[in-house]
């Protein structure tokens, strides 16, 4: 039996269901939001309220957005003729920080995996098919993860779209800045031997 | 510029509010709840919600408590003439588990540190005399911290009671179970020499 009042147990099982929370983790939040003044402590609650409420799927990119389209799908001064592909919100963001892209977006919403059950209907690349065809798209930036998963997604999209005779490219495969070489996984050391590129000076 | 929508920004911001949690797992855990149902997503807005609601603190040990008085307080099987001394509800239930002990416990909400702020006016020490003094009680066992914070507390609590004349007690220091003397510290073997016991066969 535990000393915990009803109330707290629910609390720090409901964050010990957060993905790396572990039990000691949650009964240290749960205790935390214990010491906070009520106001402080509801302001999670608001939030995560406000998230559920406020936060849809852009119908047009599959994003998440307070709005609808997103703010990407709105921005008249980006190119609409590049769409990106990625698995998911957060990978979007990853390609948006660097600034180097100005095209718009398309989450898959998940990678192709037979074995977690996940087939490419289950993903958004019907709709992606739709939007290049109908927006006269000229190039498809297929960002997905460089694993397993993320490739065979990628073969199967690039593979759909050859019909459609739109340009297909993929994220560079190398070794990533900073690299030493004696310490390179020989996998990364070939793919980046495979697509060596030209150096101008 | 984040490219997230403003609600999940502000559920990022208050994950990354709480101890533990950076900003990498702040995103990791707001992308969970926007991956969660509505309805699983609220059931933690609730529980923390609830928990603002329910607990209160119990006016006799100030433990944390949905009863006035709490469950420990209340329960007439237990000893009424010890009282545990412990510094928070987390303290509380460490030496609950163990299944050792029968008395009554006290909530410090805390431990002396001059150099935070703290002073004895800042805990519930007042109210222990009180109780002590009102309530027959035949033992204070002290277990604050093992730190110099605890020790400090535990030192001043000592000789504020020893004026009314009850036994006063401080959990054992010494070799934990499962120690290799080899590696153990050297004050951790002074303490246990200092503390050593006799051998009964």
């Amino acid at each position: 039996m535990s000393a915990y009042p009803q109330s707290v147990i629910k609390l720090i099982n409901e964050f010990g269901k957060m993905p790396g929370i572990g039990q000691k983790t949650a009964e240290r939040l749960a205790c935390h939001i214990l010491k906070q003044s009520v106001e402080e402590a509801m302001q999670l609650a608001y939030a995560v309220r406000d998230v559920k409420k406020l936060v849809k799927t852009c119908s047009f990119c599959f994003n998440i957005s307070e709005t609808e389209p997103c703010h990407i799908c709105s921005d008249t001064s980006r190119d609409s003729s590049v769409i990106c592909v990625v698995e998911q919100p957060a990978d979007f963001l990853t390609i948006e920080k660097t600034g180097k892209y100005r095209g718009l977006y398309h989450i898959l919403q998940g990678h192709i995996s037979p074995l977690e059950g996940i087939h490419p209907e289950s993903l958004t690349i019907e709709k992606l098919l739709q939007r290049v065809k109908a927006d006269h798209v000229k190039e498809v930036l297929l960002a997905t993860n460089l694993n397993m998963e993320g490739d065979t997604t990628a073969l199967y999209i690039q593979k759909q779209l050859s019909a459609i005779g739109v340009r297909v490219t993929r994220l560079a495969r190398g070794l990533p800045t900073g690299s030493y070489l004696e310490y390179a996984n020989t996998a990364i050391v070939a793919d980046a031997i495979s697509g060596r590129s030209e150096m101008r000076g």
